[in-house]
């Protein structure tokens, strides 16, 4: 197939482009580099199988000749408000990103008689009030909140992918993405992993926030991939959850990773943060199991092996 | 001021279009006439204070000349399956009002450094589990269902507003109209008030679905643009609930309007529908009495006895 991906060099598209070129297919990546990064994608740059436009897909995606499916993976990500690529600092083009990009990715799919994969999230469920949560759980999103630029714009971006389905018949697939990690993530981007992770390969003290009883739940990027892949093959159009269900406690998870990473400097309890982190999300993957027959392979200290070189290197400690 | 409406020729639009000249302001009036007709804003075409174009807002909003206000009412908002104009039956031109529409009003409010107001809805709660509804309360839609195409594109709707007076300090304010009638009213638009007085007009046995226990409010439209109207001139930036809390069970309605109407054919109970109607949605409105000093004025049977004449024109019997 000729594969277009939009957000192809972040982290999740990266990987994605690898993937399906290396299973032979040609892709398109699309990125304007916003929050995708040109490391992601440099080893790419000599293969026939791959072509590199940068684009910002809410203002207008043009692809020269046919494609047969277009995966839209362009958004900004991280819920790190300290970090300038965060969507809380990037509201509007986030909002756009989910809008406008969508709407021009679906008209891509239109135009091309081809399949549509999106790439939502599990923010979409906001601070969940139902664990673990399946697809049918209709979320608890503060839409007035700092987090809905990035929740709403999603919220739309699935339903105006369902009305293309019903409307136009385009044959559309919508992945809600948790918590995922691996080689290429965004250091910065906030989230436990890379923290804690962060703070063990320096040496320094694990920061661990309240008790750090609140759990979460981590997939490796590979079994993600693979996931979306099975979906993008499969014929589904209702919304499917991709996501690692083991669900540990912060606290577990530093323990873990201390002993992984050979760190003995321990770990520091500070005041709960007043941001709105939720407290719980796990997904419920019947779905992905029972109709792509998905389940994540790769446990949390693998995971973690593998994980460990990439953040070395990019803190100069390699 | 010199105030933009989108949706001037909708129900709310030409009332509130009204009320702005008749304040003395200059009101440019835009409508695409997809829902909103003509016959609405006829008696506007003498006024010198009335300029009107023909224009899809989703496609592009250019205005000449300066404004002070942008009050975006565009959007199909009939929930009735069966009529052509409903939301159902206008997925994408739906989403693209609450989307594109959104953005291209906000942009002409920043544009002009005016005041921008948007029109929500009671539909952001979906199927509510919290009653009455606060404006703090996260609402219960589903993301699949049909009635989404409207619910996402107002919710999203919302949080862009939002992010453009974070962002970008634009001057907005969010409205949430909930059940409002009154003439000009679609007589076709699905919910019950239409429904029921029709078939009283007629002389026809009312229909009531399953044991007509579940409750609706409805608000006068003149309660309703006095409240649009104190929120415009407002500095209040969150979501205000706009609707009258009086609830009444579907089976006291029918009665009522029987009375008012000296029908004498009764009312037919039928199964209750399968379609995903609300069975309960009421406003909290202690923000919009605290904030802007407003209740409901209007009561239901004064409300019904001003809105009866427009329904016999329409059906031909006056």
């Amino acid at each position: 197939m000729r594969i277009l991906i939009t957000g192809a060099a972040g982290f999740l598209g990266s990987h994605l482009s690898d993937r399906l070129i290396a299973e032979g297919h040609q892709v398109i990546g699309l990125d304007n580099f916003i929050t995708g990064s040109p490391d992601n994608i440099a080893h790419l740059a000599g293969s026939e199988n791959f072509i590199f436009y940068r684009r910002d897909v809410s203002e207008y995606i043009f692809v020269p000749g046919k494609v047969d499916a277009v995966l839209h993976f362009a958004s900004p990500a991280s819920p790190n408000p300290q970090s300038p690529t965060a969507y809380f600092n990037l509201p509007i083009q986030t909002m756009k990103a989910g809008a406008l990009g969508t709407h021009h990715a679906l008209g891509v799919a239109k135009a091309n008689n081809a399949r549509y994969l999106l790439a939502s999230t599990s923010e979409i469920y906001g601070d969940p009030l139902v664990h673990p949560q399946s697809e049918d759980y209709s979320g608890n999103v503060d839409i007035t909140g700092p987090r809905a630029v990035y929740d709403e714009a999603k919220r739309f971006a699935e339903a105006l992918t369902l009305a293309y389905h019903r409307q136009h018949g385009v044959d559309t697939r919508i992945v809600r993405i948790f918590n995922t990690y691996g080689p290429r993530m965004d250091l910065e981007d906030g989230r436990a992993l890379p923290n804690l992770l962060k703070q063990a390969l320096l040496g320094q003290p694990l920061t661990v926030y309240g008790d750090g009883q609140q759990t979460r739940s981590f997939c490796y990027v590979d079994d993600l991939v693979e996931g979306i892949v099975r979906l993008l093959y499969s014929d589904e159009h209702m919304p499917v959850n991709i996501g690692n269900p083991v669900e540990m406690t912060l606290l577990q998870f530093a323990e873990t990773i201390n002993r992984l990473t050979a760190n003995t400097a321990g770990i520091t309890y500070v005041d709960a943060r007043s941001s709105r982190d939720p407290q719980r999300r796990r997904p419920d993957i019947t779905r992905a199991q029972n109709i792509l027959g998905w389940q994540p392979k790769v446990d949390l200290e693998e995971g973690l092996r593998r994980t460990i070189p990439y953040f070395k290197e990019k803190l100069g400690l390699s």
